[in-house]
Formats: C-alpha cells, sequence, structure tokens
C-alpha cells in the first residue's frame, strides 16, 4: 500500500501561506526552517534566546507531526554569522540529547535580521 | 528485497557532468538544485522570468521521476539577495499548489550571476 | 516492525560533541557536513588537498554507516567561495564514480577559514 504524505502545522508556531511548518511521509517528517521571533514577532536582543525560540517552534512542529527532538536524524543550522557558533553548540548541547543527530552548520543570509534558522528530518511514531 | 537507486536525467533540462537531475530511492525522488537559464544558457534579466524557468525545470525532472509538484515534501529556495523573499513567494504560491511543502529560503552565493536556485525532495508514484 | 536510528562515528574522523557524524534509519544514511582539515586539524594550503580530504573522511562515515561513494542520492557542496566551483567539479568527477548523485553547490559562509564542506544522503547495505 502507498504511503500518502501529511501536511503539518502546529498551533504554536505562526503560520505563512508558501509552506507547511512540516510534511510526513512514512516514518520521516521534514521540518521547514523554524526561527526564533517572539510573541509579537520580533527578533529578540540576545542571540541565545531567539535560538531557544527556534528550538522551541522545532519542538512544536516536531511534536505535530509525531516526533520530538530526540528522533532528530538530520538538522541543518544556518547563522548570519558563523561566530555565533560557539553559542550555538552550548544552546544546542544543552537542549538536544545525547545521541544526536548528524548536522551541519552554515552562515548564510537570513531575512528580517535574524541571526539562526534551523530546519530538519526526524523519524516519527512511538518508539 | 533490496530497493534500487535510480538515475534520472530530464531531457528538457541541459544535462552538467557532475551531476544527476534526480536520484530516485523508493518512493521518494531527491532532486538537484534547479536553475533559471533561458535556451541560450543566459541568465535572463527579470528575475521573476528565472525564477519561473528555475520551476519549470524543477517540474521537468519531476515528471521525469515519476513525480510532480504536487507531490513536493521539502523544498530548499536559495536567493542571492534575501530581498527577493517576497517577490518570490508570490511567484512561488502561484505555482505550487496547496497543501504547500516544508521549505527553507536562505541567502547564498549562486555561480554565473544566477539570483535563484531551488532542489527538493518529493514522493512518487500514482496516488 | 518500526524500524531504528542508528547513530554512527567513523574512529577515522574527529569526533565533536554537537552531532554525529552520521544517523542511519532503515535504508538510508544522512551525514553531517565533513571537511578537510589534516591531521594536525589545520585546514590544508591548497584547495584541492581540503576538497580530498573532505572526500575521504566522508568515505569513512559512509564505510561505518555501511554505505560508500557509489551509493550516493543527495550531496550538498558548500564552498566558502562559488569561484571554486569548477576546481571542485573537476576533483569530485575524479573522486566519485558515475552515475553521479543529484547535488546542490552553494556559496556559504564556513568556520575556521574552510573553504569547502560536504554532506550527504546515502543508502546503505548490499547490493
Amino acid at each position: 500500500m502507498t504511503q500518502v504524505r501529511k501536511y503539518i502545522n502546529s498551533e504554536h508556531v505562526p503560520t505563512v501561506p508558501p509552506l507547511s511548518h512540516a510534511v510526513c511521509f512514512g516514518e520521516l517528517a521534514f521540518v521547514s526552517g523554524q526561527v526564533g521571533i517572539d510573541h509579537n514577532n520580533q527578533v529578540p536582543e540576545h542571540f541565545s534566546e531567539e535560538v531557544e525560540n527556534a528550538f522551541t517552534a522545532l519542538e512544536h512542529v516536531l511534536a505535530a507531526a509525531g516526533s520530538s527532538l530526540d528522533q532528530l536524524v538530520k538538522v541543518n543550522c544556518y547563522l548570519s554569522n558563523i561566530a555565533y557558533r560557539d553559542e550555538l553548540n552550548e544552546l544546542y548541547m544543552q537542549r538536544f540529547p545525547e545521541p544526536r543527530p548528524a548536522r551541519t552548520t552554515v552562515e548564510v543570509g537570513l531575512a528580517h535580521g535574524l541571526r539562526f534558522e534551523i530546519d530538519a528530518i526526524a523519524t516519527r511514531g512511538p518508539e
């Protein structure tokens, strides 16, 4: 029997018209780039708050997809300045349990003055 | 029975030696970055034409892989300037049917004066 | 029966706390960004040496995941300067056998003065 795509949007994360928060297919969930804007749609003053918000958004989307931070397979981290990498790694290791997913981290240009964005592929379902 | 990889090249898109246009595995197709050069291998003057050409190239590759724009799971959009994002979104929403795939959009450096590139993961086969 | 994630680290590649070298799920392996630092953790003087080192690191991780360079499905190449693309392509085509995987290549900022990084999705297991 052919599997079907499931389109996921978390009620806890702002929706944007051009994309679904995640799309599931079989046991995999493909998550859109999540960012750390606050409840007023502003970029927080502190990098750490922005990153934590983005992690929380990722967590919400994974939950809506039947997944979680400990079911991540591959993560991409996008920084507006690669110099943030050490601070990112500290925050990341506190929040993402071992064993950790595969990851690639690069410096790119982000919209709206954002300093951080994260997308991911995860497994889903009971373990 | 182990699944096999299928290497796909569309006859409607210029082939380049270092890569296949897409590789299929099971019900998934992984598509190379598609760009919007015209029939003379030039970058169009207008951003909108470049983007539409890239969407058409993506459509051709998906078709050759037994997939289509409405079977996309995850899309990555690469812009040479993130300021193009709003214009991209307008063009994107006209061309990509709802429900839309997961997406990440970042600003990077592209070759040959290109302003846009898009790659994707899609499902394939009859639905 | 639900599949399980397998976390892979190659003994031939430096481990870093925030990530696993690869995570396998079913017949797929998702590989972290691999770089071309030498045995003294330095970036080689010559671009070609840096690229070859990164390819070797990728090969080691794929081997640890039960995969290989000829089982790649999708590759992402990251260059600190897109002008390196032609030189990358020459090295790439010597090392990666046909038929070649899908690929996307973009210019981004990389850490520590690196000029090249590569991540990948591959199939695994006997063929």
